[in-house]
C-alpha cells in the first residue's frame, strides 16, 4: 500500500511544477516553468528566474532578523539541489548550480554560472565572479573576493580573522583562473595570484604570485605552473584552460584555444 | 498558483507558533511561546524551555534504541536552526544557539550560551562549559571536555582513539579561554591549556601549556600569547577577552575590562 | 495543543511502517517490514530489502537526468538515517548502515555491512568491499577502490585528479584492513597497502607498503605496524583485527583470534 498523497503529487507536479507540500510565500516572484520540490520553503521577497529548479527540503530566502527581509535574487536556469539553505539579501546570476545541503548566508554578490558543491558553507558578505566552481565542502569566510574561473576543491577554507576571535576581519582574494586543491587553508588577507596553483593539504601563509605553484604546510614555492606536465599527454598541465573545457561555453573555449596556440 | 496549505500555515503559525506540518509527541514538554518550524519532528521525552525556536526539518530527541528514551533537555531562549538532529539523553543550558544541520549525539552535558556552528558533529558523551563557541564543521569525539569560553574554528577535530579502531578511548580536554584555529586536529588524551592558542592547519601531538601559542603539523612552540599583536591597534591580541566582547553579557565584559587594566 | 496529524501518524506508522507524509513511487519495490520515515521521498526504480529502515527527510533513488533512471538496490536489514540522499544506479549489500546527511552518487558497487558515517560524501563510480567503515565526513572521489575491512576516519579525502581540473582521473586504492586516520588526504592514483596505517593530518604522496605506518605532511615512513603498542594492554595495537571485534560476526572473530595465536 502507498499513501494517497502520491497520486495527488503526480497531478500537481505535472500541472504546476510546484509541489503541493511546499510553502511558497505569496510575495515571492516565481518565474515561468520553475520547479519547486516537495517540502521546500520559499520565504518572502525572493525572486527566482525562469526555468530554475529548487530541490526538496530547501529553505530559500531565510531571514536573519524579524525586520523586512532584503531581496534574494536567483538567476534564470538555476538548479538548487535538495536540503539547501539560502538566506535573504544576496544575488546570483543565471545558471547557478548547487549540490545538496549548501548553506549560503547574506550579502553575497555572485556572477553567472556559479557552481557550489555539496555541503559548501558560504558565510556571506563576499563577492564571486563568473564561472567560479567550488567542489564539495568548501568554506568561504566573510569578506572574500573570488574572481572569474576560480576552482576550489573539497575542504578548502578561506579564513578572515588574523587573531581569532576579533573584530578586524581581512578577507582573502583569489584571482582569476587560480586553483586551490583539497584540504588547504588560506590565512586572512592574502592574495592567491592569477592562474596560481596551491597543492593539496597546504597552509598558505604568504601571498602567492601569479602563475606559480605552492604547496606544503606552510606552503612553499614549487616553481612556475608550466613545469607540471600531464602524465597522459606529456603537455603542460597548466594553464588548465588550454585543455580543460567541460562546462564552458563555445565562445570561451574558442578564445582559450586560440590563446593556447599563440 | 500557490498550494492551499500556505494560508493554513499562516493561521496556525500566528496562533500557536507550532507549524501544523510538524510532528510533536504528546509526551514532549513544550514551553511557552516556543516556535516549531515546518516538518520538524519532536520525539517523546523532550523538554524545550520557554521562548525557544526550532527551525524547519529538524529531528529533536531521536532515540538510539527501541527502549524508553532518556530525556533531552533544551534550555529556554534557545535557537536551533533548520535540518538539525539532536538525539535523546543530553542536556543544554539556556540560550543554546545552533547553525544549520548540526548533529548532536547522546550523553552531552552542556552549560548555557553554547553556540554550535553549521554542520558541527558532536559524537556525544562529552561535557561543555558555559559560553563555548564552535564555528562551522567542528567534530568533537566522545569523552571530550570543553571548558568555559573556549573557541574552536571550522574543521577542528578532537580525536579520542590512540590506535584506531580500538576500545580504549581517551578524550581531549580544552581549558577555558583556549582558541583552536581552523583545520586543526588534536590527538587523543591531550590537554590544551587555559588561554592557549593553536594555529590553523596544525596537528597537536603534545599537551599545550597555558597561555602559549603552538602551530604546525606537528605543532611546535611558538611563544607566549602576548607576543601576538593586533595589526590595527598595535596592542596584544591575546587574551582575547580583553578586547573582544561581542555576544557576552555586560557583567562578564565589565569583569574582563577591569582584569585588563590591572 | 498539538497538530491533528500526530494521531494519524501513529496509526499509519503502526500498521504500515510507511509514514503517510512520505512520497513512495509506485514503481519502487519495498520489502517486507520496511520502515519509511516522515517526509522521505523514494523515487522510481528503487528496491529496498526486507526489514530495512529509512529515516526522515531522505531522498532515495534521485535521478541525474530525465532519462529512465537506473536501478538503486539497497540490501536487506539496512538502516539509512535522516536527511540522506542516494542517487539512482548503485547497489549495496545487506546491512548498509549510514549516519545522517550522507550523499551517495551513482555507479557505486558496495558489499555487505558497509558503514557510511554522518556527512560522508561519496562521489560515485567507486567500489567498496565488505565491512568497510567510514566515520563522519569522509570524501571519496570517483574511481576509488576500497577493499574489505578498511577504516577511514573524519575528513579523510581520497582524491582522483593529478592536475585539477582535468579529465584524467586516477582513483585511489585502499587495500584490506588498512586504516586512514582523521584529516588525511591521499593523492590521486596511489595505493594504501594491506593493513597499513596512515596517521592523522597526513598528506599521502607515495604508495604505502603493506603493514607499515606512515604519517606527516608529506607522509613519511614511520616503521612497521607492530611497533605500535597499546597503552593499556602493552600488546601490539596492530593488526587491529586481533583485538578489536565490535560489530563483526562471530565467524570472522573466531578466524581472527586463531590467526592472532599463530
Amino acid at each position: 500500500m502507498r499513501p494517497q498523497s502520491l497520486a495527488k503529487v503526480d497531478y500537481y507536479w505535472n500541472v504546476m511544477k510546484i509541489d503541493p507540500t511546499s510553502y511558497v510565500s505569496k510575495s515571492a516572484a516565481i518565474g515561468k516553468n520553475v520547479e519547486i520540490g516537495p517540502y521546500t520553503i520559499v520565504h518572502d521577497n525572493v525572486e527566482i528566474g525562469d526555468n530554475s529548479k529548487i530541490g526538496a527540503f530547501c529553505e530559500i530566502g531565510l531571514q536573519t532578523t524579524n525586520a523586512q527581509s532584503p531581496k534574494l535574487f536567483i538567476g534564470a536556469e538555476s538548479n538548487i539541489r535538495s536540503h539547501s539553505v539560502f538566506y535573504a539579501g544576496s544575488s546570483f546570476g543565471h545558471n547557478l548550480v548547487t549540490g545538496h545541503r549548501v548553506t549560503v548566508r547574506e550579502n553575497i554578490e555572485a556572477g553567472s554560472d556559479f557552481q557550489i558543491g555539496t555541503l559548501c558553507d558560504l558565510q556571506g558578505s563576499s563577492k564571486f565572479g563568473n564561472y567560479v566552481k567550488l567542489h564539495s565542502s568548501v568554506h568561504i569566510g566573510q569578506k572574500s573576493t573570488i574572481e572569474d574561473f576560480v576552482w576550489m576543491f573539497p575542504y578548502v577554507v578561506l579564513t578572515n580573522d588574523p587573531h581569532p576571535p576579533s573584530n578586524h576581519l581581512l578577507g582573502v582574494t583569489v584571482s582569476r583562473f587560480a586553483v586551490i586543491a583539497t584540504m588547504t587553508t588560506v590565512l586572512p588577507g592574502l592574495n592567491i595570484g592569477e592562474g596560481a596553483l596551491v597543492g593539496a593539504h597546504s597552509l598558505v601563509t604568504k601571498n602567492v604570485n601569479a602563475n606559480t605553484v605552492v604547496a606544503g604546510s606552510p606552503a612553499k614555492y614549487g616553481g612556475t605552473k608550466d613545469i607540471l606536465l600531464d602524465d597522459k599527454s606529456g603537455q603542460a598541465a597548466y594553464p588548465w584552460r588550454f585543455h580543460f573545457h567541460r562546462g564552458y561555453p563555445t565562445s570561451l573555449i574558442d578564445e582559450w584555444v586560440i590563446e593556447s596556440q599563440q
